[in-house]
């Protein structure tokens, strides 16, 4: 189990789906930033559980308290403890799963490397260990708007529907006035009832998110092991769902010749600037001061009401019938986790890049 | 600066393009591995400047050393540590670029983050650092061979030539039979074909590498932070010139129905198998016991011939007219360093999946 | 800030002394351990404040809540966070040093190194902190007990009382028979005379605690920088107010001859073991199967009724009245907190030793 | 194997005694600082063996080579490797002790960790394994050199011979004025009696190092598990032959009583003064701006030239008949390097401290 993320600014989570809480601690977060909890339990809301028709019903008010690291609102420097009681369990309904691996999910692989596993909703492997991702992110996120950093994501395709726009002709204020997180109102309409399709056949759909960071300053992220790209990639990865990630240019950029893809460097008012951004941001595993923007594509949500052959602890062939209440896309819950990821990585290269020289 | 990779089995890396040596150390190789220096040289020799027509001329014979860690051709536990010389340098090629920035290349970043940069053939930046990947991930193949784990990567698109076949049609015993490393002879002609006409026109052009594990046993990767697909993501992504990765369906996967994408159990001859594998043999982060493939892209070379417009440190307007021996494309020499980042991911999990159970 | 400690079976702490709570979490703790929450709260009942005529009147019943890592009383292999409520505060006995810097506390270093600090009963730097490490102790102890380890800690000398008598020829058993935990019921009895005229005279006293450690397998210990008695001192160091630390021959060995110091190998019953034991159970950093021991020192409480001179903020001179609640020696309570930290260590030294060889 | 030491400022060493070489790799130099290669390698020459009548006859020249990480003589962040090669090597001199394991010394331990043992000259577990913590050192020291601080390390006490003064009352720039580097003329006479009178006897002596920190701001040490002190233990049980560590008032504080051991602060000229310093320069794990001093304990050289009894491989009874060349006592040449991991640990920890605000 390795349940840290970061090296200066860490989170360390906690937590089953059906336990008794999640949570976590954040060490390194530095002294000095007032701690808006309001601030931190509205990220949390635009991850909740039963917030609109598109996700699960299961409703949990995921109240968050923060347990230590403040003192009259300031962080001291000491580490920053949360947790969030899990109140709406049915765990009943998974009663019937106890001894049955479902289809692309995490069941067999934890049951043989474990020996043991916590079935109730998805144990360890519930998306509401997400959570604690939240709240890590919005704690970063006090302490990168010190430095005018503002990092936004979006929902940019589900299942076929695709938002045919390049990030800078959104306006990216308008991502949450809809349930499905998509800046362009029509086509949020099309996503949302795309997911209202799949749901309604029993089933689950897949899709993309696109990422976008503005203001980080030139100089974050740690070559060669630790580029910035590299650090965002697995911290994206680390989310259950993904299954793909691309920055800049991407996989299509693959296809293009290197005069037509490099970025040529010129001078705006004293400001180092490039004409194109391919690079998405970042160069040489180091951020120049463009917008940094990636992708992230996740699978069609594993649990879904459609019965499935599979088979149960005993190598018995068996057939799944899912009681427990689930997302039919986990794209619009996951913009935030998104947003909170990329926010505790560009934290941890700020401190780090601190150290750089002399 | 962060030159470690791996958390028990970790290589730690060090060198300039044009310095004395690159090189790293191997901690963490268990005792008792026959260490085949062979093994090693002919996994450089994969990666060998100047080796095809279609490669960079630089011609480095690269003869790697090892200094330690061993006692009569057997690991003892202790690190490894290796170096291979740099001999065949021009660095006055690179004079008249000292001041320059150079387009998509990581000339502006290290410039802005350490005040300081080694100009010459790209300093740390180099694609010669991947010698010491390549050489550990040599050591972690002969560790992970003793389990029956193989891992393969080849080719699998150039510019706009794309091999159109899943890896289970191709025979994997294939790849090096040609100089781009594509294992069907006739779209490596054609790869061949793009990469020499992109030269051909002084310019450079990008592609992608697939990657296959086989053999891996169930339980490798460490969630929820360390999923083997996020270990593996950071991996690829600290390779230079990648872009995007993705594993198992993919971006494609997005597009999909939770009832086509699921992967059903079923029980073969006692092993339980996956009649399908859009999971890329990865579920809840954790190794399945099936194949674990994933595809990376690589943009085009930044260094190309054709003369750019660019700035220096002094932020004027120059033009760049780079004299230095590159590669068209990264891709065919790429193919051994994604395996070895690979081998080492594994080889990690293999060590950390022994502290899981009582 | 760093408040974790070990590798691979790591705890993470958060908490001040009259915040919310104080806690942790285990990240790494085997899967299929039989928690047993009784005797982890024994532990903590072990270090609890009021306890005896001899320690802080301060009255907590420091009940330990498990949120998560288990199923049905088994570990799954997930993390495991716990927390103790804070309850008996008396944050107004603080007001009047709000602005003070005690002699020889962190009051000064805090505030000058995070700009910030929670003044109220020592904030992170008290010594309630360590409840977190008592119960990351306990649950290393339910996993170590299983390879037949003991560790036991007792008072070996308080100011000038000193037990002049080796651990072998003592009872550890009696341990706990006394307040001031020495196993010697004779010396025993002057210790708590030494504490209680300290007390009387609104004064601390310092002592030292021995540990031992038996049943260790040969092997534990990571040559070069993680040797096991560097481990050791590093935990030990890591409690509040320890000094000085020595094992086997400690301080006393370098008065010896090579000669005389070295312990001579021979087998017993095939067993290989030992005449003497000066190396204190360890070897080029590397247990040798020997019982383990050493020694650790404790300064006098920095906190004493007795008014003192100081400065506070504003760097003006001041005095010190102080109201808080204190232990005149905090030896006795520290006895259990040495334990939990020896566990520790040894429980990670296990997990790492079994990725040493092929 | 943990052959890594820092967290920032990162030391990774390699090497057995009869290997091709010994060396490491420094990763996190910051950039922009002179690398005195002169300044090295006289570090090294107060470390290498046949330095004088009372060190090993082993004549190594050791002469440290440069591999990278550095421009025109100026670092420039990226990591600095070097080595030393091993010349003076009479493998041939321990044909006789392959199978035999020697008193106090590592090969019983090592041959049971990794089932395999270098026993050339000790392999990884010799002294020669510290010239890349000299070097480390020594890089260490070009940065922490900037903030005015210094740190020197001195022999206090060989066997029965101690230096009774404090180390205020001593003259520091003397330390190399005699080949036992005891600042005090008449007690370092003493001292070389004392060695060789243990030589001559072909027997060998332990003895004491203090080590005196000046200059270092305050708020150095992470809380609450990496403090300074445990930070500077961890560093000095890290060399072999160290059985003590205590800092400050150490051992001999545990008998006073907090009146009179506690610090009294005061304001001198504007500065945080503290009137007596038996802190040790610590406070809360927090350096306060006080000299930081400690004391490590050497046992006596375990490789005497006195036959002794032990056993072999098969278990079978043997005597030792060693001809290596040895140490009578490891103290004189210690010296610089308990210098060199106390620059570590300082420059890790001002690289720390930078993360700590917002």
């Amino acid at each position: 189990m390795s349940n840290s993320f970061g090296k200066i600014f860490r989170l360390t989570t906690f937590g089953e789906s059906h336990g008794v809480a999640v949570g976590g601690i954040v060490d390194g977060m530095p002294s000095g930033i007032a701690i808006d909890e309001d601030f931190i339990q509205q990220q949390l809301n635009r991850r909740r559980p039963g917030q609109s028709s598109i996700t699960t019903p299961r409703d949990e008010k995921d109240k968050v308290s923060l347990l230590s690291g403040t003192m009259n609102g300031i962080s001291t420097g000491t580490p920053i403890a949360f947790s969030v009681s899990n109140t709406n369990q049915h765990s009943s309904d998974y009663d019937n799963i106890a001894d049955i691996f479902r289809p692309s999910h995490a069941d067999y692989t934890y049951t043989e490397k474990y020996g043991i596993r916590d079935h109730r909703g998805g144990g360890r492997s519930s998306a509401r260990e997400t959570i604690a991702r939240v709240v890590g992110g919005a704690l970063a996120t006090l302490f990168t708007q010190k430095y005018g950093i503002r990092i936004r994501a979006y929902t940019s395709s589900v299942g076929n529907v695709s938002l045919n726009k390049d990030y800078t002709e959104l306006n990216l204020d308008n991502i949450d006035n809809n349930i499905v997180r998509c800046p362009d109102e029509e086509t949020a309409k099309q996503m949302i009832d795309e997911i209202t399709n799949a749901r309604n056949n029993l089933d689950s759909i897949g899709g993309m998110i696109t990422c976008v960071i503005t203001g980080a300053p030139v100089g974050l992220g740690e070559p060669c092991f630790d580029k910035l790209q590299a650090l965002l990639a697995h911290a994206m990865f680390s989310i259950g769902a993904v299954k793909g990630f691309e920055y800049g240019s991407g996989f299509a950029g693959t296809h293009l010749r290197g005069s037509v893809h490099n970025d040529i460097f010129y001078t705006d008012n004293g400001r180092v600037r490039t004409r194109t951004n391919n690079s998405g941001g970042i160069q040489g595993g180091i951020s120049n001061g463009e917008d940094i923007y990636f992708r992230v594509a996740f699978k069609p949500t594993a649990t879904i009401l459609v019965e499935q052959p599979t088979i149960n602890k005993q190598h018995e062939d068996v057939r799944t019938i899912v009681k427990g209440r689930h997302d039919p896309c986990v794209v619009p819950r996951a913009v935030p986790i998104v947003e909170a990821m990329a926010q505790m990585v560009i934290a941890d290269a700020i401190l780090q890049n601190r150290t750089t020289r002399a």
